[in-house]
Formats: C-alpha cells, sequence, structure tokens
C-alpha cells in the first residue's frame, strides 16, 4: 500500500516553495491565530474561539458566524501540526494546546463536538445532515488531530476526536435505531479514514464506508430528515440547493460519471472514495472516484487546475463549459482536486496525477495567496476587467486579494496545503520511493536517503538526486507530462535510455553516493490551445513553460488587453530584476489593435506592434489593481 | 412644431412590413385578446381583465398578476386605436367598447382606475410610488385613450382617462396637501404630454413637467414614502433595487448625463422628458434628454439597437459594456429607444435619429417577434450556445422564442408599435414633410400627398417617391448613414446635386406628377469593427447590409461557431428560395479551426474552408433550437 512519506522525513529548502512556507509560518499562523482570537482591527470579527468559549461554559452569548465556523480551527491546527512536524517552536505549541484544551472543555459528556448545536441546543443536532455541516467541521477535526497528535506525539487532541468519532459511530449506522445519514459536505470520510489509518480502529473505516456507500442511495435520507423535521419535500426544484446533484447525493457514488454540484464537495467526495477505498481494499470504490476525476480533468478543469465554472452554487456546471471570467475557481476547489489527484495516485501510481499536482500548485492554487502571503482571493478567474468586477452584479470575481473572508475557507486550506507541502511530492510503499514533484529537499523512506536539487519550475533544467543512502527502495521518477520525450535521465554520469511506465522512470540497484540527473525542457515556451468545444478560447492561445501558465496584466502592458495578440514569434524568457520576486517573466512580439471613437463602424483598427510582457498566473495581482487575462488572441 | 402625420392619413403597402402588421393584426390581436381573458390554453392565466372584473363589482375574487398588470389591457388597446385608424373592423371595435364600459365601471367616484388598489384597498393607493406601478399604468391608459379616441372619435374611454388624470392631477402637485412625488417606473410624463396634445387642458402638461422636474430631487420622495409607510430607511443599498439611480431618480433630470438603471424606465424617461420638453418649449430639458440619448447610442447600445446589458435589473451597466451573451437587450427596451428617437427628432430633425429607429426597427425588435407573427423573445442577444443558456444559473436568457410571458410586456408593445408604425415614417410641420424611413406607402401631409414605392431593407436599391398631389410642403427625405455619400438624387430623371443637412436632402417646389428617386447602395455589405473598449468584439466583425445585421446560426452552419471565422474575400447576398420567408442572406467564405480530443494541447487547430451562411437577425430562431452569433473573427 501507498502512502506519503512521513512529513518529519522531509525536509524543504526549495528555491520557489520555502520562502512561501516560511511566510505561511511566520505570518499566515499568528494572523490567522489573531483572526480566529478576533484581534486584527479592521477584520470581521471570527468569533470563532469565542463559540468555543461559550461552548465551554467560560463566556456567554449566541453562537456567531458560520454553522462550520468550528472548521477554522481545525484547519488552523492541521496546518500548524504539520509546522510542528518540521520544526519545533514552543510558543506555537503552547498556543496549540490552549485551543486543544478549550475544544476538551467544550466537548460533550458523550463525546459530541460542535459548538454550533452546543451553542443552539443539541437536541437539534443531527437533524439537518444536508445544509448543516456538523459531519463536515468532524471530518476537519479529525485531520488536525491526526496531524498535531503525529507531529507531538501528545494524545489528547487525538483522545478528543476519538470520542466525537465514537459518538458518530454510535448514532450513524445500519442499525434499527442509528441514522442512515450522510454529510451534505463530504469531508468526514477523509478524516475517519485518517484516523482509523492513526488508531487502527476498524469501525472508523467502516463509517467513513457507510457514509460514502449510502450516498444517494433511494428513498433519499435528505427527503426523510427533511420530512422529521415537519418540513413539506421540494415541489419543484427550483434552486440549485434543492438538486440532490449539487451534493453528488442524487445518485449512489458507484454509479456517479461526471462532476456535479459544488466543486469542493465533490472533490472531497472523491478524495475520500479514494482513501477509504484504498484503505479498504475496495477497488470499485476507488474507479468510481478515478473515472470523476477523468471527466474534472479532461472536461471541466482550467489550464490552471482551476476547477468550478460558476459562482451560483461554488459548482461545476457542464463539460467544456469553462468561462474564463464568470468562473468560480476557488482556491480550496484546487486544494480539492489535488487532494484527490494524490490519493488516486497512491491507489494507483501515474505521472499523470503528478501532473494535475504541479499544475495546481503552480498556478490555481498560489495565485490564491499574495506575494507577500498575506492577502487572499477565494476565486481565481482566468481574466479579469476590474470595472467589469466591481459594476456588473452578475461577476462575482474580486479584483484584488482580500486580508480575510467572512467565509474563510480558503486561507486556512492553503496554509495546511503549504505547511504539508511534502505529503504531494513524495509517495512510498516498503518497496518503491516516488518522486512525484521535483523540490529541493531531503528524504528519508526506509533506509534510503536522497538529497535533491531543483530549480523548478524554471530557474534551471537540471534535478540532481544525490543518494545519501542507498537503503533498498527502487526510485521511481515523475517524467512531467510537459516534458514528452524530451529529457535525459543520467545516473553518475552515463545517460540512460528511456524507458517510463506510466511516466515514471524507475532506477534500482542504488548505491551509496549515486547522482541521478534529469534534464527537462523547463525553459521552453508552450503556446496552448484549448479543445474546440470551449467558445472563449477559439483562435486564442495560452503561454506555459513548464507547469506555468503565464498571464497578461495592464501594469506590463497597457489596458485592454483583450485588443492585443500574439504574433509568431520567438518568446523569450526574462528573468524579473526586482518585480514579483525574481519570477521568469516571458517577453514576446505582439500586436495591438487601435480602433477609432466609434461604437461601431467600418474603419479598419490600426496595428501597432508591441513587445508583450507575460507574468506567472501565480503572481498575478500583485501590483496594484489592474486588468489580467491568460488567453491571447492569436494573429 | 413637429409632428408625426396622423396615422389615418398614412397607408402602408410594404414588402418587408406590411405582411407583419397584417400578422400582428389579425393574429396578434385575437391571441392577446384571449390571453387577457384568460383563454389560452396552456398559457398561464393573465387574470388581466378578470382583475377590471373585480374591481367593477362584476366578480369576486383577489387581484392577480403583477401590480402594473392593466397596462397588459391598456396597449393592447392603444394597438387597437392605431389598427382601427387604418382600416375598420365592427368586431374588434365591439371588443374594444366592451372593455372600454368594463374599465368605466372599475373607475372609482373620484376618478381613480388601478385594479392593483381598487381590489387592495384604496386606503393604500399613492403610498409606494416607487415600487407600485399605478403612475405608468396610467400613463399607459392615458395614451390608449387617445388612441382609440383619434381612431373611433369614441369620447367615452377619453373621458375616463381625462377623469384619472383630473384625479392625478389633484393629489399631485407643489400644493401644500398634494403629494410631491413620482412614478418609479416613467411612463405618464407622455401619456399625461399627449392628453394634452389631444384635449388642450394644459394642467396635463404641467402635470408631467411636475413629475419631470421633481425626480431626483433632495430630500428624496422615495425616502420620505418610506418614512411614511414606517419603514426604516436603507442603510446600506445592497441591491440594485435600492439606489434610487436604477429609478433615474438620484439626480435631478436635468443634471443626469448618463443612461443608467433599468432600461425602459430610462428611456421611457427621456422620451417623456422630450415629448413635455417639446409641448413646453423646455429647450433645457429636451437637451438633457439629447444628452443622455446621446451616452446611449454612443456607448451603451448593441450593434442591433439592444439596449440593457444585464439582466440584473434589466438594466444599462456601464459605457461600453456590452457583451454579446449576458446582455438583456429587451424588445421593449428598444421599442423605448425609437420612442425617444423619434420624439427627440421631432424636437430637433435630424437623420440620426432616423438611423436609430432604423437600426431597432429592422434587428433588436423584430428579432423580438417570429415570422409567424406567434412568439416573442423577451431577451435578444447577441449570441446564443443552449447548452448554456439551459445549463448556467447566471445566464438568463432564452434559446427559444415563447408564446406568452407571466411579465407580458414585449407581445403588447411590438403589437403597438407595429399598429403605430407610419409614427416613425413621416414627421411634418407646417411647411415641411419630413420622410424617416423608406417605406412602401401612400401619405397625406396637408395638401401633399406622396406615393413612396421603395423594396427596403434590401430587395431594391430605388425609392421612388411619386407626387400626387403637391401642396405647399418642402419634402426632406432622410439619408440613411449607411449610405454615407453614396446615394444618387434624381427629380424627374435628372440627378441633383447632393446638398444634404444633418442626413436630409430638401425638395422644394414640388409639382404634381414630379417623381423623385434615390438609388441607395442598399446591397453593400458592411464588415463592422466595434469600439476598442469591448472586449468581447475584438479581432471580431459583424455583417450589416444597408440598415439589416447578420448573424450566422447553426442550421447553416453546423455547430461551435466560435470556431469559425471570416476570411478576407467577397460576402454575396443571396435571396433565400423558401426558408425565412424570402430573406435575404449573405453568403461568405470561411474557415473552421477543427482541433483535437484534448482539454488543452499544443497542438495547432487543423483549418477547414467553410461556406459561411448569414441570415438577418431578426429572423433568428425561427428554424427551431440552436447556436448564433452575431460576431465573427476574422482571419
Amino acid at each position: 500500500m501507498f502512502r506519503h512519506v512521513p512529513i518529519n522525513q522531509v525536509e524543504i529548502w526549495d528555491p520557489f516553495f520555502s520562502a512561501r512556507i516560511a511566510k505561511a509560518r511566520e505570518t499566515a499562523i499568528p494572523y490567522m491565530w489573531d483572526t480566529l482570537h478576533d484581534a486584527v482591527p479592521g477584520v470581521a470579527p471570527s468569533h470563532c474561539i469565542e463559540n468555543f468559549r461559550i461552548a465551554a461554559g467560560l463566556a456567554k452569548g449566541d453562537f456567531q458566524g458560520f454553522c462550520f465556523q468550528d472548521s477554522d480551527l481545525w484547519k488552523w491546527l492541521e496546518g500548524v501540526g504539520y509546522a510542528l512536524s518540521v520544526q519545533s517552536d514552543e510558543a506555537l505549541e503552547q498556543q496549540a494546546d490552549s485551543t486543544i484544551d478549550l475544544a476538551a472543555m467544550a466537548q460533550q459528556e458523550d463525546g459530541y463536538l460542535d459548538t454550533y448545536y452546543i451553542i443552539k441546543g443539541l437536541d437539534q443536532r443531527f437533524t439537518n445532515l444536508k445544509d448543516i455541516h456538523e459531519l463536515y467541521v468532524a471530518g476537519h477535526m479529525f485531520e488536525a488531530a491526526c496531524a498535531y497528535y503525529q507531529a507531538t506525539g501528545k494524545r489528547k487532541v487525538l483522545d478528543v476526536a476519538c470520542r466525537f468519532a465514537d459518538c458518530l459511530c454510535k448514532h450513524f449506522g445500519p442499525g434499527e435505531n442509528q441514522l442512515h445519514g450522510y454529510p451534505g459536505h463530504e469531508e468526514v470520510e477523509m478524516g475517519l479514514t485518517r484516523l482509523y489509518a492513526v488508531t487502527g480502529e476498524k469501525k472508523y473505516l467502516d463509517l467513513a464506508l457507510y457514509f460514502l456507500n449510502e450516498r444517494g442511495q433511494k428513498p433519499y435520507y435528505y427527503d426523510k430528515e427533511r420530512l422529521a423535521r415537519g418540513e413539506k419535500l421540494h415541489e419543484k426544484r427550483e434552486n440549485f440547493w434543492d438538486d440532490y446533484g449539487y451534493y453528488q447525493a442524487d445518485v449512489p457514488v458507484r454509479e456517479q460519471t461526471a462532476a456535479r454540484g459544488h466543486a469542493v464537495r465533490q472533490l472531497y467526495l472523491l478524495a475520500g472514495m479514494a482513501e477509504a477505498g484504498t484503505a479498504a481494499g475496495d477497488d470499485i470504490l476507488v474507479e468510481a472516484a478515478e473515472r470523476v476525476f477523468r471527466n474534472v480533468i479532461d472536461k471541466q478543469m482550467y489550464i490552471t487546475g482551476g476547477v468550478g465554472s460558476t459562482h451560483v452554487g461554488e459548482a461545476f456546471s457542464f463539460d467544456y463549459d469553462l468561462p474564463p471570467d464568470r468562473c468560480y475557481t476557488e482556491t480550496c476547489a484546487s486544494i480539492a482536486l489535488i487532494m484527490t489527484a494524490i490519493r488516486l495516485h497512491r491507489a494507483h501510481p501515474h505521472g499523470l496525477y503528478g501532473d494535475i499536482v504541479e499544475k495546481a500548485l503552480y498556478n490555481g492554487i498560489l495565485s490564491g495567496v499574495s506575494l507577500d502571503g498575506m492577502k487572499y482571493f477565494y476565486m481565481n478567474p482566468l481574466e479579469t476587467w476590474p470595472e467589469r468586477c466591481e459594476r456588473r452584479n452578475d461577476i462575482r470575481i474580486d479584483d484584488e486579494r482580500k486580508g480575510w473572508f467572512g467565509c474563510a475557507c480558503c486561507p486556512p486550506n492553503v496554509l495546511r496545503t503549504l505547511m504539508g507541502l511534502s505529503m504531494y511530492l513524495f509517495t512510498e510503499n516498503d518497496t518503491h520511493l516516488y518522486i512525484d514533484q521535483y523540490v529541493s529537499s531531503h528524504v528519508r523512506s526506509g533506509e534510503t536517503e536522497l538529497k535533491i536539487q531543483s530549480a523548478f519550475p524554471y530557474w534551471g533544467n537540471k534535478v540532481t538526486i544525490h543518494v545519501e543512502r542507498a537503503g533498498e527502495k527502487e526510485l521511481a521518477l515523475r517524467i512531467p507530462g510537459w516534458a514528452k520525450k524530451n529529457y535525459v535521465l543520467e545516473i553518475n554520469g552515463e545517460e540512460v535510455e528511456h524507458d517510463p511506465w506510466n511516466q515514471y522512470e524507475y532506477v534500482n540497484n542504488l548505491k551509496d553516493g549515486d547522482v541521478i540527473t534529469l534534464t527537462f525542457p523547463v525553459m521552453e515556451v508552450r503556446k496552448i490551445r484549448a479543445h474546440g468545444h470551449i467558445p472563449e478560447y477559439a483562435g486564442k492561445v495560452a503561454l506555459m513553460m513548464g507547469p506555468v501558465v503565464y498571464c497578461l496584466e495592464e501594469k506590463d502592458n497597457g489596458n485592454e488587453l483583450w485588443n492585443l495578440s500574439l504574433t509568431d514569434g520567438l518568446v523569450t524568457p526574462v528573468l524579473a530584476q526586482e518585480e514579483l520576486e525574481g519570477v521568469m517573466m516571458l517577453q514576446a512580439e505582439g500586436i495591438r489593435d487601435c480602433g477609432g471613437d466609434s461604437l461601431y463602424s467600418e474603419e479598419e483598427p490600426k496595428q501597432e506592434k508591441q513587445t508583450l510582457i507575460f507574468v506567472p498566473y501565480y503572481a498575478w495581482g500583485n501590483r496594484g489593481k489592474g486588468e489580467m487575462r491568460v488567453w491571447i488572441r492569436r494573429t
């Protein structure tokens, strides 16, 4: 069985990621701690910790915030767990312990722990699984508990989690006196499976599988709980949230074929299916997840790894509906995409999954965070026109990153992803070590120890793997899809013939001191076309170099970016000297159409040559407000 | 002072319009009569007549429908008035008389007549001018009454209207015991001015001016009436309807510079300002209307004469925001556009206004009605992809015309426009007769009588004007903007030198039997570019021939129209043999991009030659569901 290499066995010192991780550690963790405690002036109070204090009897007041407000704390704690796995920090650990103490005080006799119902009335708990996210919150708590326990060895939060999980096991299941329901927002399936992996308690895995298998069975549980609350069933399903497809709950999960509904839910479901299915040896469940995942990446994914084509329901829409300026492409959804990809990879290793992780990491996820690590995009569009963002009511995208959100799901999600980055880099089992991403690091898998030097995504074309201790493992080295056959594999300076299998080159019989190098065409700029089914990209290209998607910004190219087109000439990488922290820009010859003053006329626009400057998509929006676009017309 | 030539002095026998007018007379008038009487199976009951019956004490029940439901009857009656002006129809007149009798019975002692408040409680009337459209309904009633009175000479409906107008004069005005308000939806300004023109009662004009002058003054009347109803003022204006700009009521009308808010309201306001301003000799008011109108046609109008760029509030958005697939472009708004244009023309004659009337008539208005005259588009987008219309919740456009609408404003609005078409064709004063549109007809203006033969928009390039009786009038012949200088004016076979003034050629000293001909480049296809400020049309063209805008339909060109582009070659008009009732199609050489199977790839799309077929935009959507687009990429 494949698993990620434990976080504390990986040390990252990467030119691209290390600074981001350090910023997250040094600024995002304390900043989020402060927001959770309502201590950031100018940011609307989260009330998250206050809810716990009220639930614990330490304060008086009403519950405030979203019904899933607790999850902000748990996501923070999960990120802290990963941070402490790599580097100890006594003060931070004390902060974390204090919140765990608080949560333990809020926990009920029977193990229940969700401040929403503890404050609002426990008699209502489990009566609205569809809309009130107590199982979703539980899932985040289980993940946080596992992460923190694994980091610190302290059992307290794990015990809290197990008590809550036991409570769920008592209330949910096939028994006559149990509830036969499942969460409206998936997440707990992953959390329970992880809790099973850490504790060995099989009933947690069973409950995860129970939730998955019940989902979408008829008669619908959501109808039953609705009737049980004394409400009528919908005659017509007029709103997106009346349609159980929005919750991936209209059809049993094993029969689902395409991504539908709320994007994060859909992908958390797939990740849960992959993780629980793998743990249980349930191939059919894993294959069902693979099938829907293929639909996402083949037909419903933006070139940036963004997913969710509509803000209405933060949702998938339909195949090839990928408008650049009306997408939702929530940062969290791209994170959910790589959570799914890496779990499917662990089920059936294939370089394709690493391609998706790489694409989302270097584009649609990091675009969610400003270069200084302090501001966030909730949505990651591929095209913005600030005036339209501000003045059209049917456009819901922000044209500037914000410090925090009322629904603060993305910032802590980015935090836990960066802090737990190594889980996306290395996959191991008892015989193999997969290097899934080329990030400069030191890794230990069993007796095998490697030092990896990389200047990805674009500062160097060579990856060097120093075998510090050979151990027993066979190495598997991912060949990114964009490298095609244009790579060179050398072992101790000798070129080795290509022999990839599922996009991995395998290297065995390692010896201490071996040096393996991979040379990739990282500086080759590619002009990418989109599928002909997508209206918006007809006649246009997007530029990519390695995994990095590029975009035009007003700052470098003037406004009305839509009037620019790309000529057939060379595109040249140019290292930015000062701006944008040394990113690799691209420079190309282009043309600007300059029209007249009439709204409509027969006049041919004058065409002027213009040098176009492209910046990496992940780095856009760091120099003030302005237009941006990824897809550009070609002449 | 300029006015339209009275309807009963114009006889239309035009190859383009006569069949449409006949269909409206023969099918739409009886169909609408039936819908008003809830007698069309499968169409949701209008309840319009039933509301009048309840208000008149002839039936029991509650008011049903929109608060402005009465206006459907009045718009129908206005259309009937125009129809009867041209051609008598005893049965139709009896139907109309019966509704007038009913309305008279519903009218209150004091003249009040709006079934909404008569049924729901008269104590509430005039308490919510902003949202409840009783003044809007009154305006439509006044217009209907004038039209019907002028057609039949029967005073009954005029008396009903005057009694209601007297009631309004009593309640509204500067007096201490009067209300200082104005309508949330403009229309009554036009209605009152027309009632003044017909009756000579100056107080009606004064009230129209009062409404116009009070509009947008501070402190806001809408705030006052809100407080008077015991409601709180908005702290924040979160919804579009909380913003008084939506009602053009945030700033006094004389200070307004750009079109804002609900498109029909904005344009009815301008039309009212033009009409009342002209009647009162108030040039400043007329100029204010002209200023905002210029903003519309220079910066906020679609190439089809459609207006209203967003469905949110059915509204204008901002300058150069003209997306083809997210527009509202309500049929009614294009009608309101020509209502404004013709009134501004009567204030200060200029061929530009005729250009706008022509553009909207031959495109964005007639696109609202199917060729068989039985089905309607409420919205007239410039681009549709049926799958997206059906599956994206943020797209609100229909991909097929419908029989009727719950909010049935457009069908009767088209009806009254077609029935009163001649008002848009000829403008007269005591010395001049302006021929604003070239529609085959016979017209009498004073002692002057002309027979006009035209095959507009594209069946012939010659307009012939036979002077049957010379009379005293000087003729003014509009030179359409699209003709530029490429026209020939001949009088009795002798070419006359160009000497246009404000896009009109003037011909005086007419003699009986004179023959004037104008030859226009009607078959010259123009490739139109849009202003560079509009993102969606960069690199694209739209084809026009004369005033007619063309579009591609899936039916003729296959699907994925976005993959088509137009080459530089000739575009050839082709007369349709059977389809679409003999329209002139256009044929051009184009290219189709045929891509591969990948969502994103480096593969160059294969390019295949394809003959492109364009049909007039007004004729789209008459051959089943399918894609359509006006703007096409050029190679």
